[in-house]
């Protein structure tokens, strides 16, 4: 059995996420019947970031095991002819047995894009949550300063999460803002819990509309109570980034 | 009656272009409801391009009479509340009641993007044509330097046409190729004909990929001959980008 290394972009808009609990069509599903209809195998297919419903990847690594001795770029070509337009595989390679895309992952870095200018737009609208009131990125900017860190996230962690430790380092939290009014927000960290990145987006919404003071975030965190801190941003503006090994 | 002159952002995706011959929704026809909805009048609105099906626009500009003696600013509010999330109104203002959008425009200025590279990508597909195949970028630069100038481009004139005088000006021609692999193509007229930029666009790419030379444009013009040219590329890359009056 080989283990390969595949690389992803996907638009997930029409997905129930990576995997899904409830059934429905996810980009797992889709891809391993892809994979199965290429290779004739079952095969199982792990990815680093089990993103959720809605959420797109510009960068998803997942690997899998093939028994057939099938040449690699025939294999990303047969995969992408096969697969719906809005999943793309962007690399392919061979890699030792023992790696797990989600095991050895270091890091993984989402970015989180908003739209936040007066008036709307059409074009692109389902890539960015759109905030037609003015935010106040200073206040954002030192609310995201406290993130990094070794910290337990329990208030950023969406409720049905059945993971008992929240303790998570976040390693880099920024932002950038862009002539038009896009923000971009970039978070990377070891591991993320349910919803996290998109809680924290809406916390810093909170924080730039000026109904959280950006000061109140360290004790948001250490209360570890998700009532307190802001709504989950829409699942439309995230994006996994990059998976650092 | 007020003359209102309105900008419009929208996504042509869904639409059959700004008016149909055909029947089936169209931008106008979704503008006008809209209106109708929030004046309760009959009103008819006239677009200074009117885009094909699955055509885009960052800057479509129209105008209509209205009686109503309605704030503009709520006029604005009030119809982006109404409309699909795919059109926006940009904004609103009062001309002179002579104003008329398409007779009294310049020039207009088209934009086709091109996604050129041999990994295909997911996220923003809507908004592009894909070409793997690696497009030689300097022979398409000196085909497109051919275009500018007063010329009869039947040529390029898509087949069903009704105009006779297909002479027209094009102002300007130029190519921005991006890092990731996006190139942008940006035509300026007084007036296009049918399919005029999309049979221009397929026509670059023919010379792209080495079927056409360069050398051969100025003879493809004027032989008038709508065979000899390259085919129409897909509406979905092509924006309406700025009217100038």
């Amino acid at each position: 059995m080989r283990n390969l290394k595949i690389i992803l972009e996907y638009d997930g808009a029409a997905y129930g996420g990576w995997q899904s609990q409830k059934g429905g069509g996810t980009i797992q599903q889709t891809v391993e019947s892809c994979l199965k209809e290429v290779t004739r195998e079952e095969i199982r297919i792990t990815a680093a970031g089990r993103t959720d419903a809605g959420v797109h990847a510009f960068h998803q690594v997942a690997n899998f095991l093939v028994a057939k001795d099938i040449h690699i770029e025939q294999l990303r070509r047969a995969m992408n002819a096969i697969l719906p337009p809005d999943i793309a595989i962007k690399s392919i390679e061979e890699v030792c047995p023992s790696f797990h895309a989600r095991f050895d992952a270091l890091s993984k870095i989402y970015l989180y894009r908003i739209m936040n200018r007066p008036i709307k737009g059409a074009i692109g609208r389902q890539y960015q949550w759109y905030l037609p009131r003015k935010l106040n990125m200073d206040a954002m900017e030192q609310a995201l300063s406290f993130f990094p860190g070794t910290q337990d996230f329990s208030a950023f962690c969406g409720a049905g999460s059945l993971v008992r430790d929240r303790t998570r380092t976040v390693v880099d939290g920024g932002m950038k803002i862009h002539a038009d009014g896009l923000i971009e927000i970039r978070i990377e960290a070891d591991g993320f819990l349910r919803h996290m990145v998109r809680n924290i987006v809406g916390t810093l919404v909170e924080v730039g509309l000026g109904r959280i003071a950006a000061s109140d975030i360290p004790a948001i965190i250490a209360g570890r109570d998700r009532r307190r801190a802001g709504k989950t941003a829409p699942a439309c503006g995230l994006f996994l980034l990059e998976v650092r090994y």
